[in-house]
């Protein structure tokens, strides 16, 4: 199943996986942190995922399996030790799902879900209770909303997503206008959100629908817990943002950006591909190049900020020479005069 | 409706609202942001709302409607379209409302919603799914609560306000009291949280119940997502507060103030009138002026906040040339000395 | 009750708590902040806790009770008069309650609550409405958990334990391994949360469960709103969190730390026992001193942060002082050479 290859005992029996510090008899543990390493001598698991290139430099108790990639291996692992019972399709009782609305027969749908008319369920989606899907949104085959979700009307989500309790899809973007009383007025939202296939969405994320048009995350993306997504932001594909995370209105990211935990990134920008954001970084400009690293708020080039940041640290000591020279200068100009 | 000036055909029709870079036929768009005035020339949308100084520099195929305020019409435009096709008064079967709250029979309660004893709602006001009311709580007229809004007990919400999905109204402010053997013992949270009218909150925002006395949102302000209302704090009236901001135990912010996303402020502090913070600001002390603009963390005087941060920017340089000049000098006394 | 001395009127009759500049005839209020001594002079409230070194410098109206610790007296006090009338044990008509979960008949759940199989609910638990409780998750004695919130299968909370509405617990952590093709493949998050006794945790707060093991907040722990706690984090007993803070995964926290708002701190780092951590700060290195106090992003120690900002403030002067230095040694030099 894993391609991997066998070293030690090949009839070792494994009944679940454990950390390598706290492995036990009868599981299996990896290592893929070479600072995790000594524990690779003194584990009990009874077997290792570890990489190819792997060299002990000590007798090693456990059966080691040589993979090519560790964290795919234990990936893979995982996943098929920790997959679902089936829910079992079909819709609960409690469940008030609209006469007008598309549920397919091989979906499921939890208790004290709300279903509105026009929406939509695929084969397989698996709607949690409490779960609200507003007039005309829809959920693709696969996909799972956990308790609580709330999906605003017309908003689409893809096939084989994983949105995580009290995530919110949809609610109004932030826009008004100031009149000349300085009263604000709110400009109706009508848009809506569009999420691609496989996109992972953390829990009590919320994802504002757009003025007009759609905010879109793209295929592949994976979202953390605790962001804000503004209207009409775009999330290109495979792009992955860490916790607390917020995007202002408009924004649009490339492909295979990592957005840092806590970042800011204004509105109107035009993020390039695979773009790297350290974390607490407020991003203004992400200039044009693809592949870049930012840092700082405003942020700017990863290794400039390190730079400026460790002067920054010096500063006080920086200050004192400079006042220093300052007295030798006056002092040599004195000698001079006199 | 508008009070515009027509420019060009004016039978054209128009069945609803478009960006004007995806302009179709048969819908209407708008130039606010001169940077888009090129897709004036080339969009396909029928009808554009412009200002009335827009002098255009090439032919435009759309109908121009010339107003005084373009973003103030394209709300009123947005509005209108918009509008919620009524959701119909009256109480789910499948709520759960207290015999002794009152509902007034113009109010609407959707499904799974639990309104506690005492509780108050008005009406034209929308209760959505799986809302909780608690006991003496009140919602004003025309108000409407998206799904899974809580309120806790005591807490009062005005007229024509908005909040959005799983926002939370009246959770125990943080307070705590350290005993001599270093643990924490709960100061109970007594006080409620008081939305005046025309208040906008968004997704997941979290507004805490003072500890005595009242938390409170004046009239007209606009919360936007993932927001943190410590206890006892007070938003003065039309401010508008980004995402993901902060605002610690008992502040007090003037009316109109605007601060930006994940911006910090600590407790007890007075904000004047018309304070602009920049995003991701902390603020400990934002001075005594109406209408200051504040940034940095902890925040300075906006324009200080910047050169400070040019000059953060070219510090590694900077302390180069320091060094550089240690050594001129040192070499000129050497000679001098010589 | 609290301890105290007395000086004034015995008699006076209390009904209530109030503030002290707020404070009305028949309430009881306190000072423990001196900067509001004058309305200690001017308050209508009958009744005041003072410390019992205060000595007043005008005459009192208002009798006054002498504690040895105001904060924690008031504290007493208003819990006291906060207790709820009991809600009253029993499930709800109106939940929905798995015949494989086992609830004590001294607990009380809400309408529309979902118990899952496996789950146990103790003795004088309070499951709010809407609350989601997965196969086989736990809720200790006295716990309450307010409307809304969710507990993923597995989880553990203990006793005397309050969550409020809409937090979410045992959440998958954000785990992910890049294939060859950039995408990004699930890790299976197969562990749990596990919440000790007397910990309080905020509204719309998310702590993931653990890849594997569990993550665990110990006993005594106070987290504010909006957090966020990653993976397999360990946060040590009697640790207070602020608002918005967010701790990335495997990190473990020494008992005793103190974080301020909007903080974030990376991953697998081991944080002193005692640790104080500045609002906004962002710790990637936490030293190996008990008692530390860390601000900045990233942080280094407290007041060497304050002595570098303060000169960042004056660092364009401090340029031109520079600048004006390179000048005069320059005009030193073409002196001595001519």
């Amino acid at each position: 199943m894993l391609g991997g290859t066998l070293e030690g005992d090949p009839d070792v029996l494994i009944h679940g996986p454990s950390k390598i510090e706290e492995g036990l008899p009868g599981t299996i543990s990896f290592l893929a942190n070479p600072k995790y390493e000594p524990y690779v001598y003194t584990t009990r698991a009874s077997a290792l995922l570890v990489s190819r290139d792997f060299k002990p430099t000590a007798p090693v108790a456990a059966t080691l399996i040589r993979v090519d990639q560790v964290y795919e291996a234990i990936g893979a692992l995982l996943n098929r030790y920790g997959q679902e019972a089936g829910t079992g399709a079909g819709v609960s009782d409690l469940a008030m799902v609209s006469p007008e609305a598309s549920i397919d027969p091989q979906a499921s749908v939890g208790p004290f879900a709300v279903i509105e008319a026009g929406a939509v369920v695929k084969a397989g989606a698996v709607i949690g209770a409490s779960v609200y899907l507003g007039a005309k949104a829809a959920v693709g085959r696969n996909t799972r909303l956990h308790p609580g979700v709330r999906i605003y009307k017309d908003c689409r989500i893809g096939d084989d997503c994983i949105i995580h309790a009290n995530a919110v899809i949809g609610s109004d973007g932030f826009g008004f206008s100031k009149d000349e009383a300085g009263k604000y007025q709110k400009i109706a939202q009508i848009g809506n959100v569009i999420v691609e296939d496989e996109v992972e969405i953390g829990a009590n994320t919320v994802i504002d629908r757009a003025v007009m048009g759609s905010t879109i995350i793209r295929r592949g993306c994976k979202l953390d817990n605790l962001i804000q997504i503004a209207h009409n932001v775009e999330i290109g594909a495979n792009s992955v943002i860490a916790a607390q995370a917020g995007i202002a209105g408009s924004t649009k990211l490339g492909p295979g950006c990592v957005v840092g935990g806590q970042v800011g990134i204004i509105g109107h920008l035009q993020v390039p591909a695979g773009t790297q954001i350290q974390a607490q970084s407020g991003v203004t400009n992400p200039g044009r190049n693809e592949n870049g690293q930012l840092y700082g708020s405003p942020a700017m080039e990863y290794g400039k900020y390190l730079r400026s940041y460790a002067a920054f640290k010096n500063l006080p000591d920086t200050v004192k020479r400079l006042k220093e020279l300052e007295k030798e200068i006056k002092a040599l100009k004195d000698s001079l005069e006199s």
